[in-house]
């Protein structure tokens, strides 16, 4: 179980129930988005181990309905880091449970920034390695200002 | 009341529990996006009374914390609107309730798109006059691909 | 923005969803009744900026039913000041999502009283001003006993 | 559990939790609210047997407050009917879950109509027996307009 | 009212909404046992007045299933005491509102233990009598390991 | 994402929030019912891609408590079928967001039946294969039942 923890993924399923959808059965983006924030906030937390705040969200397109009935599977992995900030990007499938036919409605990148008891950003204790340091490179110019 | 409406401004005030935030008695992002993405569907659903769904977040940053005991209120405003698709800004601010002190937290833009049952794109009936001609233009880029 | 917040009027939109209604998809009444407390309880602490508790619902009639896929708004206004309390004057519109068309569905009175950490009653550090006296007045023996 | 039934007494308790509670701890009344007319709900729809909603609360006042890591628990008996409504009386104790101490917190009176799939009132198929019938008089007044 | 509460028998109703259901319109079978442990736990407190956490939920066989629309009704009672544990027997009925039958949908026993708190197991201060005394014996072997 | 699914397990991440806990902040035990049960509900729809109902909870102990503050994470995973049944094992573990120490909670089994649209146990359109035959025939005996 550990070694799961290790890699910095982290996964969630949820069942789309009425009360989450509009006339035409539908999910609302907002809903969406609680649960896109909740798997980037456990995964920059897990990756971490420090307290983490949400400083950002990058613009999220939702490229295919998820309807009722459906369960949706959400997955966060961290993709960069900055001296304070985490960027971990969420993957949202929908899945038929009759069916097993799986789409991925939409794709996001949330920033969480570690900080102290007064919310001030604080250095991560931790980066990402050299493997992933292109990736890290590229997204510096968003984090300058966590 | 309906000159209100009208008006196209949506507002909700909510009270920050316990149960919405992190260890440092902190708002999660995820359940402002939420409450965001819905004072965007009332007001683009009012200005369009038509079935809309959410196509796109952009990117919203969060200025300040909201911290529990206080009450956050969301204002919704249409700003643009597409051949398809309404744009609405939200503006979301906390509120200590004992002192009347007021912080903008966040300012965010959602962009919701009008559907049919089988949730295509169709157009809308009605758009924003003349005196925000201007500011629709220069959101006409973001839209197009809706 | 501070504008609104001095003129005391609080407002909230909600959808009704299908977990908050009957067998025919109409509103149950206490969810009603829980929102229009909550406006009440914004109200008169932003009035008084002191702790608020709610001492008294006057008598709510419920005149015309709330359907599922309804928005409901609800706006709350201070009509009337004793000495330890704010009286609060709630209004409930349902509004059709797709039409406008709106109806006033119920119109309540909250008597809420400031307290101190015990619980006890205490005096408010504000009341209403002399435009609304005469209402004060009729108001005052419902108040004589909180 | 027939018999019980019968007796047209409905009961449910509940734990305060910390969201329903305000800076001070206390329940917030909407809550009680929202519980009260629950328990109206289903007692009157056990008299009755036939589709009721909430037309009517009367004024409830709130003795004593209710406190976080209480429970509430709540009782509701019909005491009288009309051509068209069941009057229901809900009263509610808060108890200390480790000493077993209970306040009465408040007791309130809500009318409900049986009404038809078009939400028009109804004749009630039954009504309270002649050991009631006094109490019934006294309360035709009211529910006269329902 | 005390001599209900002394009695040891708690109770109680709620409705079965569309949210808690799967596609053929029965209640999950873990919204059940969150009703019935919630049962137990008030049950078991309410006889010990001691902070009891759950041990053990015995194997719980669901019978019938419970549809929206239905009430549910669980009563939960104690059964048995060991050194530091009371067993609550629950049962969870379903109930047509507008019919009044009733179907007994399932029963089970669980096992709750009296704590400090450093959450270690504590003696309780109160077993059941001599009425019950045979029931206890029974029960000792699956209470030893708590 | 495919592959996983077919290896049948299903993970789900969770807060643990004051108002799922007693006084002294550790998780209610039906709270974590709930949640076993419904990774066990996707994980057996999931492998089945039928209609599943809970058919049976089996005893359920639990070793170490949750606090308020850690997280939960839940795994389901198939380990019998029967000729209606699928018989799911579900593990609850407990991480400090802060440290990452992760403690094994609960284990539990629950046993899922395939239903048609009026309830009645329909056989499996597919079962485990030969490598996990022997365990699957162990479990033969409690499932004739179902």
């Amino acid at each position: 179980m550990l070694a799961e923890t290790e890699a910095g993924e982290t996964r969630i399923v949820e069942m789309v129930f009425p009360n989450q959808t509009n006339h035409y059965g539908t999910l609302f983006g907002g809903h969406a988005l609680r649960l896109m924030d909740m798997v980037a906030f456990i995964t920059a937390s897990r990756f971490a181990r420090q307290t983490m705040v949400t400083a950002c969200s990058e613009r999220v397109d939702f490229q295919a309905p998820i309807r009722q009935g459906q369960i949706v599977e959400l997955t966060g992995r961290v993709i960069a880091t900055g001296r304070t900030s985490v960027t971990v990007e969420v993957e949202m499938y929908a899945e038929e449970l009759l069916t097993g036919k799986r789409d991925l409605c939409t794709r996001g990148r949330f920033i969480l920034v570690a900080v102290d008891e007064h919310q001030r950003p604080v250095p991560l204790r931790k980066t990402l390695n050299s493997k992933t340091a292109s990736l890290s490179a590229t997204e510096g110019a968003d984090q300058q200002s966590t």
